[in-house]
């Protein structure tokens, strides 16, 4: 396929797995934009459950906005680089541990490196596809602490895309579009409630059951922001009306 | 694994695909470094063969040079991206190429922004084995036109994963090496050849045959390079000695 030297303005390409974050982006970027592709990522995850949910949010969010998305889906083992929480057996996810604390630290969570890692892999298919807007659920305050998540990362890496592409070379300009990246779990989830998002399948937990933990990094940053936003979780809501509670 | 906060300054992670440019770094480094660690890529390339040789390549460096070699393999298929010239049947290789316009334009090998996507994978992995040094055989001069190569990509580069790592994140500096970023195919070859570098079985060809095609563009570069060098290329050589003429 030939790369064309210009991309189109009213398309984005979203960095999707399928937790809240992303998609809160998703709701948003069905909004904002004529064309919404996703990008989701099998990097060796333990709790690959996620991309199954992903589908499902896929599915409705499509269908409540009457727009199609496009999806797209890359395999990498980062289980390869090194052990870390997310991707190896033999590391524990940390549990309990204090929400003021969590975003503070870099905890055994952290997979080196690995937003640059699918950042670079967005940027050649949004190059592939004529897509200069790659949007992404990173955020900087109710976070887990990876460094790959801040703002200086995402405005520096968007620098270095536009020398290192084609597009970048030849006159294009790719953006990185942070939409939550200054935003509280809070605001995040009143941000989607603005956009119509629905979190009844947007999973988060790192430990990949079926019923979220309640206890890793991920379930405890995302109870304080439904809690803090007034709102009920989607996901448990729709857990108990499954069970019949 | 925990990641340490200091990596030590006397390693390096060579990214080698086993071609001219990495071979000449790779004698640079055995030279240079105390301990030396390959990374070489799998990413769905027609001219596979080049590992095998990459390989061969590997056993003789460390011979020659009394060190052993650490070397690491990473699978990810870039074919799934968008069709080149490097990954898909369907893209021809272009031929005959006038060996003075090559560098000035971006031909249909290009694999949208393959070396940023080596890179931030090069960096998980040297974060992972506390290497601060990643270096590779990326010039712009001779060069075949990729926006990738280029020194204000890599220095750019740099600094982004300098904020977006644990190590960066935590007062350690990630160094990008480009030795030969400001050589012309020439002067390459003859500063391997100070580091005393054998190229018997360092592969170019894009057509991935067992006799280099002579007419792609690395083919082209790469006989410039040796005739301008003085030199007579060592993979050739050993054919012609192979095959007893």
């Amino acid at each position: 396929m030939e790369i064309e030297g210009e991309c189109k303005m009213d398309r984005v390409l979203l960095i999707y797995s399928g937790g809240l974050d992303s998609t809160t982006c998703l709701f948003w970027a069905l909004d904002e934009f004529e064309e919404v592709y996703t990008l989701t990522f099998f990097y060796g995850q333990k709790h690959d459950i996620e991309i199954e949910y992903s589908k499902k949010t896929l599915l409705l969010a499509s269908e409540l906005k009457g727009k199609r998305v496009y999806n797209k889906y890359f395999e990498l083992d980062l289980s390869r680089v090194h052990k870390n929480a997310l991707t190896s057996d033999d590391v524990e996810i940390p549990s309990h541990r204090d929400e003021r604390i969590i975003s503070s630290e870099i905890p055994s969570t952290y997979v080196a490196f690995r937003n640059g890692i699918f950042l670079s892999i967005a940027t050649a298919f949004a190059e592939a596809l004529n897509i200069s807007n790659i949007a992404g659920g990173w955020n900087a305050i109710d976070y887990s602490g990876y460094p790959d998540c801040r703002g200086e990362f995402i405005r520096t890496f968007e620098r270095a895309i536009n020398y290192g592409t084609k597009f970048g070379a030849t006159g294009g300009k790719f953006k990185i579009l942070t939409p939550l990246i200054r935003m509280s779990k809070a605001e995040i989830i009143r941000f989607g409630k603005e956009h119509g998002a629905d979190y009844s399948y947007a999973y988060s937990c790192y430990r990949g059951r079926e019923e979220p933990c309640g206890t890793c990094d991920a379930c405890i940053l995302r109870a304080k922001g439904f809690r803090e936003a007034g709102y009920e979780d989607d996901f448990l809501l729709r857990l108990k009306r499954e069970k019949g509670i």
